[in-house]
């Protein structure tokens, strides 16, 4: 695709989405799918070094490349020849079934691959449709209306879609070059030269085509939930103390439908559990017990192991609390300062570091209230992963 | 329309963006065109109150409300009886032009509703179009693609849609109930029973249906946007200090595409023009020479005056300086404290009230680049109006 409906100039495969590019992400979807052997994109000439670029920074494994056709269909059929036995690059083996899948459609998950495939081995194609968004008329050609489609007669044609690849790469070889040039739908094509009738799964919204600039805003906010839907609270105390304890509920409220685990390193810095780092992007970390950075430092030593933090920004809070009869709010400030260079270090590694500074009076009324407080900024911070705020210290 | 697909359980014309029910920015673009005359909206009686209350809050002019029917066309039905001749709400008269228009497609601009109703004028009936994003299929009973149509042949038909009102209005009162129950297009209704072919208008990527989830994202991040795109920095030096000059250089850099105007309140507080008060959602407050919250002040009492802050949240940054050998970080942070309660008050009428303190080395380098943080600290802040890090200090 070149995109031309973004109105901006980068093909929108490559429009960044967090910092990431978006064909990243729908390559990442699909190789998290142990089942799919390997991957073959197509690209223009222009774009081949920015592909190999991605491929390497990403870590991509098993995408191979292909040079794009002037159209889709040609595109694809590229794609297929190298997949064909008689294909030029030799470490692909022609598979059973092939997948057809957008890089714009970054959202794709295992179980619609699954449906597709499945449904491509009894009836040798299948794609994914979703019900018509607005009703779909047919122009006259002096620009007026010549007749509508009843919308709940028609279905929008959606992305993934899988064949039997003798089925699909036979209706490339035989249709014709209007058909490759002028044709958008690939199941249309093993219908007509192959009589394959494809089976229509239903799809979820999240298949949508990323298409227009707002579609881009859209899947960033998508992404940005779902990467705040795991939170990990770690503690430089085992029991908890009041404030803690406050804090941990009050953010179990804040992320709803967040999976909020809570865990304390100790003095004695236990590891975080594998699963934690290879899942979790978002970590708030209370110091009680180090009223510096101490135990911060503990947690993003262990975030380096993280290759989360290739993906996605990882954000780190780390909290601290002041009570209002101790030392002085400004010595305090002037004490956490050194935040700022401690996340000008882990944002090379894309870590947000943020500093948090709860302030808290005895009177328990307003102790809930600051706590509170607290609880909104952290998840402010968390869902927004804002880069330019990073090394900042917060008040509640 | 219920919002089945939001995934939500309200309504989609009442979900929240920035604090405010998505209908109520389409009413706003609607009665922004001051040709049109009466904007009548169809609502079930569940929901009556609701809209009265949206209504008042943001003192929508020329909305009357009409029952809603159980299927769109009945609705559409219902809001046309009301403005017939003998229509129940004698406060309507009949017009000569209807524009029919959805509450979920908020962006909707003169422009357009002037191109629907100039070509219903002379054809009788005119709609907004759309070139399809997916290829339309036809299923068949067993699940099965039937047919794919070329997607260039067809179009997706979109709002606003305008009518000569004796037009429309015959062709409901003489259409069947099946079309009242099943139908979905009236554009459909007007070629059926009166005999009138629509013309056919180009719209824009805007005029896109709020439908899912993410399209509330889109539907935010569009309005940030706009809302973003005039920033006024106010400063109470007339003649530019090199680090005014400097950041004032610096955001017209990180607003690119914002028109970005200054202007010395000075300290006798000439007002701001009215044209400003009226269009701009996002200030910055530089103070010079006094250190404290004065000037900020003088630019909240004049935002009083601005209704602006009824229908968005207002940006007020209020930037302080601090050289890195006079007083100390610590006293300077306590100093500026009083910004929270500060930012408590104005919050109750929707403005966000932020500190940004800009620590300046003497050195130009370093200089550079901290008034460049400051101001990428600004436009983060602008861009995301997040109201949980209202009266917050934060530091470059």
């Amino acid at each position: 695709g070149c995109g031309e409906r973004m109105g901006v100039p980068t093909p929108k495969q490559f429009c960044l989405v967090l910092e990431r590019p978006l064909i990243s992400y729908a390559l990442q979807a699909l190789e998290s799918v142990h089942w799919i052997e390997d991957v073959v994109v197509a690209v223009t000439r222009e774009n081949t070094e920015a592909m190999e670029a991605i491929i390497q920074r990403y870590q991509h494994k098993r995408v191979s490349l292909v040079e794009s056709g002037v159209t889709r269909h040609r595109s694809i059929f590229n794609g297929l020849r190298a997949l064909a036995e008689d294909g030029p690059d030799t470490k692909l083996s022609k598979p059973e079934v092939v997948i057809i899948h957008d890089a714009v459609r970054p959202f794709v998950e295992e179980d619609v691959l699954l449906k597709v495939v499945i449904a491509a081995k009894e009836h040798g194609a299948a794609g994914a449709i979703r019900p018509l968004v607005s009703t779909v008329i047919s122009p006259s050609a002096d620009g007026c209306l010549d007749h509508s489609l009843e919308r709940a007669r028609y279905k929008a044609s959606e992305m993934p879609q899988a064949f039997l690849f003798d089925v699909i790469y036979k209706a490339y070889q035989q249709c014709s070059d209007y058909d490759l040039d002028f044709g958008t739908e690939c199941l249309q094509l093993a219908l007509q030269y192959c009589q394959t009738k494809a089976k229509l799964v239903e799809g979820s919204p999240d298949l949508w085509k990323v298409t227009y600039k707002r579609d881009l805003y859209a899947a960033e906010a998508v992404i940005k939930e779902r990467i705040s839907q795991q939170i990990c609270i770690v503690k430089d105390v085992k029991e908890d103390g009041e404030h803690v304890g406050l804090l941990e509920e009050m953010l179990k409220n804040e992320f709803k439908h967040a999976d909020v685990t809570s865990k304390a390193l100790g003095p004695a810095a236990g590891d975080l559990p594998r699963v934690t780092l290879e899942r979790c992007c978002s970590f708030v970390c209370v110091n009680v017990m180090n009223s510096d950075f101490h135990e911060t430092q503990k947690l993003l030593k262990l975030l380096e192991d993280s290759h989360l933090s290739i993906f996605y920004p990882l954000v780190v809070i780390s909290v601290h609390f002041l009570a209002y009869n101790s030392v002085s709010f400004g010595e305090k400030m002037e004490d956490l300062r050194q935040i700022r260079e401690l996340a000008k270090e882990v944002k090379k590694r894309n870590i947000l570091l943020y500093g948090l500074l709860i302030c808290y009076p005895q009177e328990e009324l307003k102790l809930q209230q600051r706590v509170g407080q607290g609880a909104a900024i952290i998840a402010a911070l968390i869902k927004e992963r804002n880069p330019s705020l990073a090394g900042q210290l917060l008040v509640a």
